[in-house]
């Protein structure tokens, strides 16, 4: 049965965002920046330790025991936290919430497609500026009139990470705008603008599990801001879903942010990796700005992106390509294992 | 820290939906329509199974473990599933996917109350047509023109259920608008309107595994129609955020399809014990309507509802009251065991 125009006509219609591909087989994963190593074990144990009888129950919509967790880890209070289904959720949820004025909302031309699409979907007005051709954000191009800012530091897919006085330029500037600093990456980087929380009060910062503590597959991401704009948010998130967080959520995730010494340990090893396949790139004859994320934005002079990105799938390397305007010369690599980087360098070794 | 006006004025203010509490201590908790006895053993089991390890990686953004387990339950074709979380994420998609025309939706004035908040939220023009003095929903009141039609069968909070004939009119009359039969309850009921999907193109069935299924806790929905319409569905979902259902979800979701004694057997004790709740109420001198959901919706013409809703909860037996026009005289009084429907019983003998 293929439905009716007639029907048709008055439903929505979107072009939606296009994840990168889970290949089905075995290959070497370096595609959706994926954290390499698995979760802390102690996830493995509050998995273990779930009570499936509590799951006839609605989880608690506040989502205590994570907002809770979070607010000891980051010394700020539960009221300052909000939870989502993968930061993309709470990103998603931001732009309907904070981004509700008819100026346009200011984001970098390449940056996290997503933003784009929920402009889109929402309606939003937005206005893209120019990365600078070293792939910087141009900080005086969000000093003029906007309806919000939003910005991933790191940026993705550049990697490219800014120091706080950049952060608190554009925060200053834009004193009656929410700006949301998407942290995904913050872990590999360096500070985070959290710091700057008490100081102004147009500051959302958003961070995820699916990176640095390798959680992609429990899709939890969270924002965190002063308490007013966090009960926004909240109110917009409970017009949608009393209950977003199911209960492994909150168990797996208050236990994650619990192993301090695991999370750190694990980044720790990232980066060292990430640091060797700079090293590795370099000699291949490959160029990037300075890599501050889990993953490098290369180019070769020599070789031609899209070949590569082909070839190294047709060898069961999978990284990421966009042929869109500016970037279709780069590859986005993932850090992966040293093993995992190793296989990549042989076979870039092999047909350079 | 307050956040200053300046800053408010853009940031959209919205009046949340207000779910059941969920109180902390021990209770007899009748008030949320949760299914009293746990999952099945099965869902246990999947958990148990879950290698914490994959959760490092996005979990399938098809979520096909789960659609195809759903697919196969009911005989359809995996592209006519729609998985989310939880039947209120579902809904919700498809008020922003489905609802797009400038004629209003419409609903009863007496049903699901997020239908409203959701309109509100979006921005979509809507119209209440009344249920009657016995709270049926008036088929006639359907067959003008609308910008689409949704209603719950069973109705909550009245746990009417209306015959298929019934649903097939509405249908008919409405060939040119999306109508989404909410079945959140139809397990307690009868008849699905899953095999009209076959024969109209407009037809939209939602279903959720928060109640005869015992997984409120995690946070399960899916809608059944044609391809076209799931592809719809999905592209506006694929815009918000490709990965919403994390791994625990495919995996217990899948577990709990698959163990089909189990669930017939759980909800032929609700059934039971409904009957029996029957009894007693109406031995007590409630009224209500037939009830086919998991819940009674019952009043009593000697005691005030509100009175009897504080007297409830001063005594840890939680049920629902809306002190709302047409229905502040009823309770919603959720099936539980018989255990926990004999404390009711009990009190209620007590003070009447």
């Amino acid at each position: 049965m293929t439905v009716r125009n007639e029907l048709l006509k008055n439903i929505r219609q979107v072009e939606p965002y296009v994840p990168g591909e889970q290949p089905q087989h075995r290959v070497v994963k370096l595609n959706t920046n994926e954290n390499p190593y698995p979760p802390s074990p102690r996830v493995a144990e509050a998995l273990r330790n779930l009570d499936a009888d509590t799951l006839r129950l609605y989880p608690d919509p506040e989502a205590s025991a994570l907002t809770e967790a979070l607010a000891g880890y980051y010394g700020v209070d539960k009221n300052q936290v909000f939870v989502g289904v993968g930061s993309d959720d709470v990103l998603s949820l931001c732009f309907l919430t904070f981004f509700n004025s008819e100026k346009p909302v200011l984001f970098p031309d390449i940056t996290y497609s997503f933003y784009k699409v929920w402009a889109q979907l929402y309606r939003i007005p937005y206005e893209c500026p120019k990365l600078n051709d070293e792939f910087r954000i141009v900080r005086e191009d969000y000093y003029r009139e906007n309806g919000g800012i939003i910005f991933p530091n790191p940026n993705a897919p550049t990697a490219i990470y800014e120091e706080l006085d950049f952060i608190e330029d554009i925060l200053a500037h834009n004193r009656d705008s929410v700006v949301i600093v998407d942290e995904a990456y913050i872990d590999f980087a360096g500070k985070s603008a959290l710091e700057l929380i008490g100081k102004y009060d147009n500051l959302i910062v958003v961070q995820t599990f699916s990176k640095s503590r390798s959680m992609a597959g429990m899709r939890i991401g969270y924002a965190i801001s002063n308490p007013d704009l966090i009960r926004c948010l909240n109110n917009v998130k409970y017009s949608f879903n009393s209950y977003t967080m199911n209960q492994p959520d909150l168990v797996c995730g208050a236990a994650a942010v619990q192993d301090e010494e695991y999370f750190r340990e694990k980044i720790r090893m990232i980066v060292a990796t990430r640091k060797w396949a700079e090293e590795q790139l370099k000699e291949l004859g490959f160029v990037f700005p300075e890599p501050k994320a889990n993953f490098i934005f290369a180019k070769h002079p020599d070789y031609d992106a899209e070949k590569l990105f082909q070839d190294l799938k047709a060898n069961n390397i999978y990284v990421r390509h966009w042929n869109s305007e500016r970037i279709r010369d780069y590859l986005r690599i993932t850090i992966g294992t040293e093993e995992e980087m190793k296989v990549l360098f042989d076979f870039l070794k092999s047909v350079l």
